[in-house]
């Protein structure tokens, strides 16, 4: 039984993808139609996620499409933006404008350039951002996905941020494709008011049963309705069948690089080419890949 | 004998330190000396280098940092700052900044975030930034520091840039700490006007040896003259002998986090104990570990 205060962020989230325009500027008109997209859904927007190319945009760049939700009346409740970042002021300066904006959350990777730093290092980054921010309205987020980052977050520096700053630190995203380290997470640190979230929809049931507080996974973009609808009916029958056709779905994106597959299945969706830019050094499908992907997503279910 | 263009950035660089203020800020006055002091003896300035914790700053620090050395009346021409980023607006900027202030190249780390990315993916990343910046002056040395940035640039991509933007791609700074790939490019892409710097004075001598065009080096930063000393000479008798005693002081600092220890032993040289202050996620050595690096480096060689 989840003892969770109701407007805490829970459920699943989507790490926005950031369409861009061919000339590789963000597309915000498309930008803002997928993110209400994504909230009929049902989901919440981590937008600035690593499926968002979000460390491929300027600080000035993320700032523009964080206001130009606002701008559309979308909900900053509902949002979770991603504010880490390698130089602490750019952290400092995107984590004050989410909180000013009345986000509900940010998701905030560690520094990520330096390799094997310490965890006292890691403890002071985190702190500097909060103390600079400083403001109680904040809830962090911690990122933890070292096969990108580099930089793992540790149990022992979750430990130490969660006893100096109860409240402010509210959860993590695991994106460490370890259920151990997850679980330990759920057993150490969720009684602790501290909210995990899986980093992928895989283990969505595993996690809730858990006492979890949901995911935030890539998938969210393409797949958010059924996603949601496991989230809301885990204590039900029939759970195990509904995981598993996630599950299948999820397959068919990750056995392509997932960011161009996602957006080239959007972009046949809505008939729009152009939804299929990344931003280098991402790649988009080649044709083939494109088509096979269209395929292998028209298929019926095995 | 070097064929190399008497205006082409060659000699020992010094990653240039970037010192901070208690208050975590860039202390000017102290960057400014610190640049006048390299200067002075006969080191290059490759400011804004993982040395420089040039991530750990913001592109506006960056910007204000470079104006700072050129209002000081250093030559732009000395200068080799660091520009690339993981967004490619940032390293358009500082890629436009640096070439507009007459810098003699800019070293460009590839967009560092995502890991395992095609030599497509980044080959796109360097021409967008080549195509953007439009310039003729432009002079980028690549920065290939695969230990640290997790993303290394094969020989397969220096030739296709090369190929490509023949003038343009003039170097790179080689910091894989394996010779067998710094004397693959000596070979392969020196004899292209392509000027290979080793990324660590201790193979320098094998470096010029092999037709290279220098060093830029961290301990540039604390043993500048003696570094600029091998360089001068390294066809003369006794240059096996310096090479030796500058792995002797590189090995001191090696055996300490580098960029704490050397900064901690400008600290102690100056008097000036501000000057040991390291941004999150980096911590400065310890009392016990500051002392012993003093004793350390005030003992006569072995």
């Amino acid at each position: 039984m989840s003892t969770r205060a109701a407007d805490r962020p829970q459920g699943v989230y989507s790490p926005v993808l950031t369409p861009f325009n061919a000339d590789l500027s963000p597309s915000v008109p498309r930008f803002v139609g997928h993110c209400r997209a994504l909230l009929e859904q049902g989901a919440g927007l981590a937008i600035f996620g690593t499926n968002s190319e979000a460390n491929s945009l300027s600080v000035a760049e993320k700032r523009h499409l964080l206001d130009a939700l606002l701008d559309a009346g979308l909900p900053a409740a509902r949002m979770m933006p991603g504010t880490g970042a390698c130089a602490l002021p750019d952290a400092v300066e995107l984590t004050r404008h989410a909180v000013e904006a009345g986000c509900g959350g940010v998701l905030m990777l560690p520094p990520f350039y330096y390799k094997g730093v310490s965890d006292e290092g890691l403890f002071r980054a985190f702190a500097h951002v909060i103390e600079r921010v400083a403001d109680e309205r904040l809830r962090i987020y911690l990122y933890h996905i070292p096969p990108v980052s580099g930089v793992p977050i540790s149990l022992g520096l979750i430990d130490r941020l969660l006893g100096e700053f109860p409240g402010i630190v509210a959860g993590i995203k695991d994106s460490s494709g370890d259920w151990n380290n997850t679980a330990a997470m759920l057993r150490d640190f969720q009684p602790r008011g501290f909210d995990v979230f899986a980093g992928t929809e895989t283990v969505l049931l595993e996690t809730m049963r858990a006492g979890g507080a949901g995911c935030i996974t890539a998938t969210g973009n393409v797949n958010a309705s059924p996603i949601v609808a496991l989230y809301r009916s885990w204590r039900e029958a029939g759970a195990e069948d509904r995981q598993r056709a996630l599950n299948e779905t999820r397959a068919i994106f990750q056995s392509y690089p997932m960011i161009p597959a996602m957006k080239a299945a959007i972009a046949q969706r809505r008939n729009d080419p152009v939804w299929a830019t990344v931003r280098p050094p991402l790649v988009e499908l080649d044709a083939a890949q494109s088509a096979q992907l269209a395929q292998r997503l028209a298929a019926p279910a095995a």
